[in-house]
């Protein structure tokens, strides 16, 4: 039996000695403060609305959904920042709504979203990022939003991270934030983030969302590329029910606060500090998955290919039969083997591993059932890694994390109904 | 309120009054013979091997899973039909064991399989098709095949196609079965044949068998053609999960024995009395899918090409959010839009329209919520229907099968353990 090294941490990379996790979520960053309050989206006195602002305009980047049905707010914000080159003053955020399949007057709703903040920071309304998270296909109540926005601009402070998390959660279970101090040859910088969960628990409810913010001084461009980069193997790892959203959109921005410039020198480290936020957000979606009880590890080695690694761990991922047999601590490799299998990228059976927990249950087309009680033992925990060599001789790696499929899921998704 | 002309059956084409329904299954159709016993691979007394037997060596054809994790079996196929050109004698299937991730052992296991029958019937071992569905990572005790296979061909008949159905079940909750008498130009032939679920129900457990016979006379060639066209549109138009299998194998006997010579004019009813059978068995293989409790049709029309409006279908037959909706009879129109943008094909938000149940739902960036309460109606039947347009003006479109996803799909195959 041969043991791997790796784990949920193994893709931060080499900078691990020079970051430090800290409070303050999303504004644990200097120059940046933020507002949540309920503006009457959500019921009860639920927070459903939230402002993060910077103290001027700065660097921003987004990535959003693949989906060909985008909302108007992930239009809007993709129309901005070609507009402006990279450049944002805020983001305004609502829960509760996903203003969604809701046509020009959607369109209307969220421009007006970022007019009206705009208005209350007194910056240009491209300068203003937008997001909204919720039931689709319904329409934003612009009446109680707009006088919520001018509450909350009014209302920007350096102490409401925590709330800031909260207000951007829909049925989550829990609240998603992180920041870490990173210490660089030119100066300690942070990177904070808060991010809501994929978990569309509520019939109709979409969306992932996350925010990041820095206060290192980083050129859009070079911005742009830290977040595509470190989003690739962070919230673009992660999978739930392999069903996208309509919403999904991460985004940056950077103040430059403590003056700490991001050139190609530096920019390993902003990417270290980046990839480990992103990275513990990404993993508190997966962990607050609708019905999840297990935090899935998929690592597959040995490819062709760092795309065909990444495509084999996301069929993996994203296979009933794995999902259901974790959920019931079942060593079942054949599954997995069979996942392997229909991937679509070269595997060669007679040379492929399969190990769940460190144990080796399958090698060269046999098994080792002797194995099996040991690795249902690693089952029964709640963090999960599966291991697949797919025999290419290839050395290529990718790590994608799930989690379980239990029954709650069903429950949650089919027989709670709107 | 459209309600667009659809259904179940409306790909069978235009021979519809050509094709009758008749009784005898996988024999139905003159010139072939079958066996079905226990030999010791299941547990008590349930049937686990069959063997389906032509007359004499007739044209044959087969297609097999895309899964690169083949079983022995669909290689030593793919190896008979390659060297005789589409020739075979004879099928053997077994149940209770996959014989799949067995090695050089299962390689030889296989082959022995075909000898067995080969020499009890008197033909090249090459002339024998060999299937097993069950347990993966198993060796198959020879020691009880071997005697089986014997029995079985001593024992050949006409009157045990209700047996052989039953004998390729694993835990399948109904045999499948269906044969068409079919009435062309030139005289009357018939088309039956037998499949078996891709119900994964047990752990480990795979495979989606059918084997097909007809008593027209069909150059192997042209019925390699027939069965790669009927399939399209019948077995590999479904899906239960996704997960597609090691040993999926079907194959097709074509016996002559009428005399009904199948030529370029006649191919069209062959194709249809194909498909016929071929639609029946697929559709029972998803009513008796794992936990299953509707069968749901999803139809994608107005598609830039086929293939797209199929690999739109097949995306929203796999979301889990699409199917726990449908288990719930929740007519969560945002779930199909969503899946429809994230198929990576053309799909126009503004033009595209959803109907469930011929209720129209969603149009033109719009929801029609007046007409819920009719389409939740509609999903509280057992025969759900699903059509999308995806709006790109092109005209093209697609059927798929599957069934919803229910609490008990996740305890069969997660909470019932080995």
């Amino acid at each position: 039996m041969s043991r791997p090294d790796s784990g949920a941490t193994g893709t931060i990379g080499s900078h691990e000695d020079a970051i430090a996790a800290v409070g303050g979520g999303v504004i644990a960053a200097q120059g940046f403060v933020s507002a949540a309050l309920h503006c009457g989206i959500k019921a009860g006195d639920a927070l459903d609305l939230a402002v993060i602002a910077a103290d001027r305009t700065v660097a921003a980047a987004g990535i959003f959904t693949t989906n060909l049905a985008q909302a108007p707010p992930v239009r809007l914000c993709r129309q901005h920042l070609a507009e402006t080159g990279g450049r944002a003053r805020a983001i305004v955020v609502n829960s509760g709504c996903a203003n969604a399949c809701t046509g020009a007057a959607g369109e209307a709703a969220a421009a007006r979203m970022a007019a009206e903040t705009a208005a209350a920071l007194g910056c240009p309304p491209t300068n203003v990022l937008v997001a909204s998270t919720g039931v689709i296909g319904v329409a934003l109540p612009m009446d109680r939003l707009v006088p919520g926005i001018r509450r909350a601009v009014a209302g920007l402070g350096r102490n409401t991270g925590h709330e800031t998390a909260r207000a951007i959660m829909t049925t989550d279970t829990f609240p998603k934030e992180h920041a870490v101090r990173v210490t660089s040859a030119r100066g300690a910088f942070t990177v904070g983030g808060i991010a809501k969960g994929a978990g569309m628990i509520e019939p109709n409810m979409a969306t992932m969302l996350a925010f990041l913010t820095t206060d290192a001084a980083v050129p859009p461009a070079l911005l742009d590329r830290a977040l595509r980069e470190s989003a690739r193997d962070t919230f673009n790892a992660i999978t739930v029910d392999g069903d996208g959203s309509t919403n999904d959109s991460v985004l940056v921005l950077a103040s430059g606060a403590t003056g700490v410039e991001i050139d190609k020198d530096l920019y390993p480290i902003l990417l270290a500090g980046m990839r480990a936020v992103s990275l513990e957000l990404a993993l508190d979606v997966v962990r607050g998955g609708e019905g999840a009880t297990k935090l899935v590890t998929v690592r597959v080695h040995d490819a062709a290919s760092g795309d065909d690694a990444r495509r084999v761990a996301r069929t993996i991922a994203n296979s009933l039969l794995v999902k259901t047999a974790v959920h019931g601590a079942d060593p079942n490799w054949g599954r997995i083997v069979a996942a392997s299998g229909r991937a679509g990228v070269a595997f060669e059976i007679a040379q492929a591993t399969v190990h769940v927990g460190g144990v080796l249950l399958f090698e060269r087309g046999v098994p080792h059932d002797d194995a099996s009680p040991l690795a249902e033992q690693h089952l029964q925990g709640t963090d999960v890694r599966i291991e697949v060599g797919l025999g290419t001789g290839g050395g290529q790696e990718a790590t994608v994390w799930t989690c379980d499929l239990s029954a709650e899921y069903v429950r949650i998704n089919g027989e709670y109904r709107t």
